[in-house]
């Protein structure tokens, strides 16, 4: 049997998704999905490891919920290709887990540099969630139940999938081959790995209040995309400006395409000729950003019509998730069962438990 | 409504049990069965627990799940009364452990003094599994799982115990009142929690060959105490004798009543006239293991034709163990559930996610 190409990814559901995640990983997720190159595409909400970190605040993550599964349709995740589902409706994720930390040393997993980066980013005050600490272990299970094979994700990613995949040798190793091991999917544009805010900061955050929302309104998006950062030292129309760090510029990086110049700013054939005028001086602030929310508003527009539509029916979007659930919890509960197997703890499954007893009795 | 009175005890299933567990535990849950005082009871074969140190040799876990079964049964507890069952056939076990481990720290895992010792005892060639490490997590699990009120173990398990009960109070602390903290219920006769090998090392083990195991036959017993460890300095008869640290008299301290005296010693009046005579000099060791011997046998007789009547029909354990597996998971499915509405991540039970998303919609 030719053997299957499956991806799996997903997101905490802790906000509602902008156009970082956008570039990062929903655009891609789409083109995956309509490539048809794979047999099967689950795009999941991680809430279960989202309450790692926000177990005294639960509400932050279900309010977010029904937001991200919006954003996911509205970017263009169909639900007859991609089974969109939620963690925790999936409780053989847990057991898998469960028997996944057997498999792991304490010191292996504080040697995991993702682990480490995202420990020192959140001040936890009572001392680092147990939970939080395993989550890698968690995230492998969530990997291996869907046998999953191809995880795409960005290069600080890498730890989690090497730990995913030694964990899955190693049960291989001890309960015979059961579990496939995955292979990470870098994107192919290293640039477009992270959006930094409107604000120039590095990352987008909501406390920042320097993100553009996949939801936001057109308006919004005008008002945000006029207010960006840009070169500071850049004063006058006939100064010359400076592309590096300036946002403006990144955003076209990650976002236009040539017919857009066509478009939206015939003047200029290319994005390099529009750098090199803004470098040379000559070439306002206010003339990019025009442009930038043109392409910006021709990227959007079609999310927010589809977020639009289903706007209008949310029961639709509920049952969506609960058939991605229902669909996703039979893939996972056939690949527990055949981890019980393998483990041999399927003791009331078959009746071999009995005679094994039996035979040990009279070799005694 | 009366609060229910539950208890919840086990045993790992890594070999089968000897005169150490009976007078450890087992004698125990058995009078507490019988003393009519308790609403439920529940004593488990903490198989998952077991491979949290022997993944790699999960036979030895297997092979001893129908072994435990049977002690259980011998020394009387009733299954129509005591709930038995297998850890790792109650999924919903894995669930519960999975969200308590967002709410331990790590440091307070490390401070645990429990899983401290256990840790120097057990030689981890390859670094502490994260699974053990954890353990008393997933012990908390088991409990609250079960609403166990009372936990009956020894002084050592303590810190389990306010591990236990520190989880639980977080979790009704965030998520409003849904389970019982436990209370330890500790032994009377400290003088019976550990008994030493018959060798007279402190710990009975397999590998040391100085255990007498409930299944041991007549001739087996009767060999083993003959052989047993007393007072090396008590070379003849008329020699005065040591009872610190002598193991024949540490077993009539644990197993001899004022009854026995009567039927096979009637010489002496108590087991403090006969420890007298022997510090004095004048009692032959053979005397004192023949009276052992008597009271060992009393002791394990009904228990070992318990386990003949047993033996004779191995797929009625197999079916007791079955069902009580499956009324056990009715409990913990049922407390999963609560857990689940409490955390409110039982997102399609009900259809409240809808309502509250439209209405956040309004708001924003």
């Amino acid at each position: 049997m030719k053997k299957q190409k499956i991806i799996l990814t997903g997101d905490r559901p802790t906000g509602k998704l902008h156009i970082g995640h956008y570039v990062g990983s929903l655009r891609r997720r789409v083109e995956l999905q309509d490539s048809g190159l794979y047999d099967r595409i689950f795009v999941f909400e991680a809430d279960g490891q989202a309450l790692t970190d926000n177990i005294d605040n639960p509400a932050k993550v279900r309010s977010n919920v029904m937001e991200v599964a919006l954003d996911y349709l509205s970017v263009g995740l169909d639900p007859s290709r991609t089974t969109l589902f939620i963690q925790s409706q999936i409780p053989e994720l847990c057991e898998l887990s469960f028997y996944f930390l057997d498999l792991v040393s304490v010191a292996r997993l504080q040697r995991n540099p993702t682990v480490k980066t995202e420990i020192g980013m959140r001040g936890f005050g009572e001392g680092i969630p147990a939970g939080f600490f395993t989550y890698p272990v968690s995230q492998a299970a969530d990997i291996a139940a869907f046998r999953a094979t191809h995880v795409p994700a960005g290069e600080d990613q890498e730890p989690m999938i090497e730990q995913c995949r030694e964990i899955v040798r190693r049960f291989n190793y001890i309960y015979g081959n059961t579990l496939v091991e995955p292979e990470i999917m870098l994107p192919d544009n290293s640039a477009c790995l992270r959006l930094p805010g409107t604000d120039g900061k590095a990352k987008m955050s909501k406390s920042l209040g320097n993100c553009i929302y996949l939801s936001d309104s057109a308006d919004e998006v005008e008002r945000k995309v006029k207010s960006m950062y840009t070169d500071p030292g850049h004063l006058r129309v006939s100064d010359p400006g400076k592309i590096e760090g300036n946002t403006v510029f990144t955003y076209l990086d990650a976002f236009c395409r040539p017919e857009h110049f066509e478009r939206y700013l015939p003047d200029y054939p290319s994005l390099d000729e529009l750098k090199a005028h803004y470098k040379r001086g000559g070439l306002g602030d206010m003339k990019v950003k025009k442009f930038l929310a043109a392409v910006m508003q021709e990227t959007l527009e079609p999310i927010r019509k589809r977020r639009s539509e289903y706007e209008k029916d949310i029961p639709s979007v509920y049952e969506i998730l609960r058939k991605g659930c229902e669909q996703a919890r039979e893939v996972a509960a056939a690949t527990m069962a055949d981890v019980r197997r393998a483990m041999r703890i399927d003791y009331f499954e078959d009746e071999s438990l009995i005679d094994e007893f039996q035979r040990s009795g009279k070799e005694d």
